[in-house]
């Protein structure tokens, strides 16, 4: 199968193009390095990555990001940075791609922990990945031609344990094995509509 | 207890309201009758609602539309359209409302069931309904002085058969009671931080 992975420089998308390039071809996509560059927050920069790379298979996005701060202090601008910086880049990322994708193909987004288990300061993130969650749910009985979307909703990676030392008190930090096996279950799997929990227990 | 609920001439608000207003001080809001008039799109109607009611104990919220349409003909748009007109309203009211909601009082939202039971055309709703479910998620851990946050996510109502007739083809439809009942359980329960489903089974 041809796999584009985009956020492949990051750790979740490292560890997809990782699993799946045992066994597939991957594109890497990232903003400034890979094999396309793309900025996803970008819809001409997504259609023109979608001409260039041509017909996939699977299409996966692991990016974004959002505002951390308490609910209280939070403004409306605050909380739409989760939306308009994790949910529509990678909504976006699939209502260009249909095109694209071939028969039977699959997209998997990146939701995350923080709307099944909170952190201090984490609303905004909550709702971003609350909505993707929904999105894929949602949009799976719509899918043409047995195409398939999920979500992916990693824990914190081992990896990733230094960069947010402090902020995810109890947290179990999964390996990038777990991490790559949920979206190859995305890509190489049957199901659709689904949030893959990348969790302890 | 005073309780604010918007969007109380709606099925779910009205619902809501009557319940409640059986043993406390209900203020019904809505853009165009009721107590007080209110467009929850607004912010500035929003903190108008505020200093004009004064210090509350609970504040609902039922209120938000969307898209419907097959996501592979979906715009950037539409999509946005349940973020801008169902989820971010419904935040904002919260955002806003810190300072005029008593200590140990509550918010609760409403979301719904397409982010758990998904209908064709339904993943615009779905993703504002999955926003709102991991926004009062990510809240309730943040939430000062004992204020509580839920969602309420109602299945179709038996008063809106003939509305929604042909769409939600096999779901239950509840009554006004059950509605009714999530709504007191927000308002005079005390759990933080979750989704009140009313669905049967």
């Amino acid at each position: 199968m041809k796999v584009i992975v985009v956020g492949a420089s990051g750790a979740v998308g490292k560890a997809a193009a990782d699993a799946l390039a045992v066994r597939h071809e991957v594109i890497r996509v990232n903003r400034s390095s890979g094999d396309v560059l793309m900025d996803i927050e970008d819809v001409d920069s997504i259609r023109a990555m979608y001409r260039e790379v041509g017909k996939v298979d699977a299409v996966i996005s692991a990016v974004g990001h959002g505002h951390f701060g308490p609910v209280d202090r939070m403004t409306s601008e605050q909380f739409m940075k989760g939306i308009l910086h994790k949910t529509l880049p990678q909504v976006n990322l699939v209502l260009e791609g249909f095109e694209h994708v071939n028969d039977g193909g699959s997209f998997a987004l990146t939701s995350g922990v923080l709307n099944r288990d909170p952190i201090r300061g984490g609303s905004c993130a909550a709702a971003a990945n609350g909505a993707l969650d929904g999105f894929v749910l949602g949009a799976a009985v719509d899918m043409p031609r047995g195409i398939r979307i999920n979500s992916v909703s990693p824990e914190v990676l081992e990896v990733s344990r230094q960069k947010f030392d402090g902020f995810f008190h109890g947290h179990y930090h999964v390996s990038n094995e777990a991490v790559g096996l949920a979206y190859c279950k995305a890509v190489e799997g049957c199901l659709s509509g689904r949030t893959f929990i990348v969790d302890y227990g």
